[in-house]
């Protein structure tokens, strides 16, 4: 058993250790055109920003490493220029010698990664101040050309995941970053209303964020790229221009041997990894995913799902039985001391896919406030249908990512939002809540589906503008209400509800609602028991309300 | 419906607030005899070391909050001295007037937390810079003791949680701190492996840590504890004495009109919290709870605990379907900069509990290391029957209470230890690893239990010391074997092991180690691919194998 892989980055060297574990017979050969092996290319900012000590770093692991170690033959600078399947034989050209060669195989496994989406008025150019972010090679030209030229600017075109970490990245190496992306909103994969957190987080930190601006002109000096023109008309200059724009599915050389791709464009693999081709598999970033939940198909190249196919195609080709069961997607990003992170669906994927989702906006804090709990958001999004989750998006300082993993693990293993009261979470004063987010969370969802129903700001939004008959209660304190308050809507304070129930009328919708939704809940409780028919809690609050509303006034601008 | 509850911290209070938000018609009453309610109690010692800025922080809520907000009488100060079960009855002392009455019930729930375990030599002795830890005013006369006489030097009798919480806050504030267990580990609930971590963290922060030595006498000038002298007739002096050495519910009103206590000698409840009479419930640290995983009862007094009881009480009142699914005994205490957690059963107690557990001790780091992570000790306990968690026990400066979070989380919803690789969790750079420690947990205990067999240290130990055939092999560079290797080791670095294979023989029982138990799992793997009959792979590596060696003979001693 011979295995060829192409391309030595997280999931290929995955399938060659675990195939050797599993077989000291099989013949296990990586090819990487790059200079580097199991590299951690999606960090190569972070030693531009300084928090990695050295480039270096990055690339622990030699080939000579994994021959001792794994006997693992790893060729880097080494390039599979075409196959011939019939044959089942790869064509490689060494990049340093240039020297051509074949190799045979009897399982082919397609690991080799993405290109650049690269936007059409950057294709097919170059320059020396624009650079892209990928591997530890191209890291180093970023860093070299910092410390050599000290740019004092710097425009990040696209605000992904890559995006907003270069930016914060830079923005620490003392560059100040404008941000340009042709979608509206900054992580637009994410919700609206969670991306216009992330538009705050950067401008706080002086990072100017310039949405619905695509890049449709340059303007350069030979190989200096000098001004970039916009969609929009206008014309940024900078000393540095980063261009994250995003990656697609590296399937050319697949391809071109009749591998068949899904209809993300990525190869089409089932739960073994197996392409439609006998023996020829795919991994990692060229490969489609499925999605836990809809089982539908899903691109999203992440190391996390890159290092599992990786794994399962190695032990798949040495006989063993692990299989590939979709992921939710989970992701996250660091962004000047905020975490922002999301599994499972956003609200808009959940009723583009046709749920009518029940969906809560909450804040809650990492550890008790005494303790010096700071708030993190969250915005979760159930199926009433099924009473589970579809998808939580959190941002915060600290505990983001604690949380969001107990939500991906309780979504996994199929839990009802009912059932994340009973987990018993870990508690100590300095670390949680004894009543953790998490379960928070899955309590007010189970009160949403059960009798204590929700209502979005949107929707509010459209009834108040139908003039559609509601009453809405605003339960704050005067002076809360008096700064700021949803127009139409009337002032009594919780504490005297009770006592003031009579200026509401029980027949009528009503919605009554606080800052974050907590303590309205409390008021829509006392309204359901007391009689009144129709009684709604404002998802998220005033503080939800006053950003939805204004995302909706912006876009009709 | 009228509903009595004694006790208002948060069994107590969760009971009523749920209560209230699904009854506005019934009456709720709350009695306690401390002057606050609602206290964050277990975290008085942080306003002691100044992690909370004032012990008033701890009380956020007021009897009128509880009024004016639910529609709650809360009673202060009042003690229910007596109960008429046959008239629905509670006798109330009002402590600050002495004024006695009467109160009726419907529904009465016994919420009235603990009493102190206190040794015999101290019971009904009363001394000035004597403190035990459990509500706020306590808390208010430790911190003004230390405001006023500015104590140099503390022993601490017990090292459970709060022992040790108080051990580190007092350290904080500048005392010299002596810390005292008639058991012979800290957190001896623990395997002794994880307690011998925590008995090295206090001694790196200068406290003294003295096992199995019970207090057995006392010297006192009059209301001044002068001397303690333990059952090692080691005689210990100091400005200040905590007595930490743990609680026990606080049945005896409850046992006065019939209620049952259950073998934990805590009350008796089924899932809705009821007592054994009809109309009574217990909650919270009265109460006896169990194990989700073996159903057998269980006492471990926490707020999660406590919260959920309260609020599974509250609802089952009135009429809701809340029913308690026990706890896995998840908990966590942080100690100089150090969190240690643990969920479920420890390798001790599965044993106890007639399992044949397979055990894994490894190291893992929060995040990449390039990107400062630091190493995270993981003990995690599987039963080879059913392939699911027993329970994991964990030490480490960062990302513990994520980790073991996400194992309850697995284990409350069934997972099997395959399961855990699957998991989609959060990875960026600066927040965890593509692989994080619970996948690698989970694929690690899966290739145990599947062809790659752990021995645990002190299996080897047996082994040796009675003669056993068993070649020992390190698998580490020549210089960490010559630093320290387990007597009668060869060592064989893993990147020749193929080729010196033929100085093993393939029919011999083999045992491989490395540091930590991952590089020598690749030996394992090697060995076992190439017919050899029997290879064991040291659990935890030397590094475990050192620590348990050094217990045992310890021990002996």
């Amino acid at each position: 058993m011979k295995i060829v892989i192409i391309g030595g980055v997280a999931a290929g060297t995955n399938a060659a250790v675990r195939a050797r574990r599993n077989s000291e017979e099989a013949e296990i050969v990586i090819y990487d055109r790059d200079v580097d092996v199991a590299h951690a290319g999606f960090a190569t900012h972070y030693a531009v920003g300084g928090q990695v000590d050295s480039m270096d770093d990055l690339v622990p692991k030699k080939p000579k490493w994994f021959k001792e170690y794994y006997n693992i033959d790893v060729h880097t600078s080494h390039e599979v220029t075409s196959i011939d399947h019939e044959r089942k034989t790869v064509f490689v050209k060494n990049l340093t010698t240039d020297e051509e060669f074949e190799d045979t195989y009897d399982a082919l496994v397609f690991a080799n990664g993405t290109v650049f989406g690269v936007p059409p008025v950057f294709r097919g150019r170059e320059f020396d101040n624009l650079f892209q972010i990928k591997n530890v090679q191209r890291g180093r030209k970023l860093q070299n050309y910092i410390n050599e030229t000290n740019p004092k600017t710097a425009v990040v075109i696209g605000t992904g995941y890559i995006g907003l970490g270069v930016s914060e990245q830079l923005t620490k190496a003392g560059i100040k970053v404008r941000t340009l992306d042709f979608l509206k909103y900054p992580m637009a994969q994410l919700d609206h209303d969670m991306s216009t957190y992330i538009a705050d987080i950067l401008e706080e930190n002086d990072v100017k964020f310039h949405g619905n601006e695509g890049v449709v002109e340059l303007t350069a000096n030979g190989k200096y790229l000098e001004h970039v023109i916009t969609s929009q008309g206008n014309d940024y200059e900078a000393d540095l221009y980063i261009l994250a724009t995003g990656v697609r599915p590296n399937t050319a050389l697949a391809e071109s041997i009749g591998v068949e791709l899904g209809e993300t464009r990525a190869i089409a693999v089932n739960d073994k990894m197996e392409t439609n081709l006998p023996g020829v598999y795919a991994v990692g970033d060229v490969a489609e995913a499925y999605h836990a939940i809809t089982k539908e198909p899903m691109y999203l190249p992440l190391a996390t799902t890159a290092t599992k196919m990786g794994r399962i195609a190695g032990d798949v080709i040495t006989g063993g039985d692990l299989r590939f069961r979709g992921i939710l997607g989970t992701s996250a990003v660091r962004l000047f001391g905020q975490t922002i992170a999301a599994t499972g669906m956003t609200e808009i994927a959940a009723r583009e896919k046709g749920y009518d989702p029940v969906v809560l906006t909450t804040t809650q804090p990492d550890v008790l406030k005494f303790m010096g709990g700071k708030d993190m958001l969250i915005k979760a999004v159930a199926d009433p249908e099924t009473e589970t989750l579809l998808g939580v998006q959190m941002i915060g300082p600290e505990g983001v990512e604690r949380r969001i993993d107990v939500f991906a693990t309780a979504m996994t293993l199929g839990a009802k939002v009912s059932d994340l009261f009973h987990l018993d979470l870990a508690f100590t004063p300095p670390i949680s809540t004894p009543k953790d987010p998490v379960m928070y969370t899955g309590m007010a969802l189970t009160n949403a589906l059960d009798n204590s129903p929700l209502i979005m700001p949107e929707d509010l939004v459209q009834m108040m503008e139908e003039k559609e008959e509601v009453v809405i209660v605003d339960v704050r304190n005067e002076e809360a209400y008096e700064k700021e308050h949803i127009e139409d809507a009337i002032n009594i304070p919780l504490k005297s509800l009770r006592e003031n129930m009579d200026q509401l009328d029980p027949e009528k919708r009503t919605v009554v609602y606080c800052n974050s939704g907590q303590t309205s809940y409390n008021a829509q409780r006392i309204l359901l028991n007391n009689e009144f028919k129709e009684v709604y809690n404002l998802s998220g609050g005033n503080n939800n309300y006053q950003i939805v509303l204004k995302d909706i006034q912006k876009n009709r601008e």
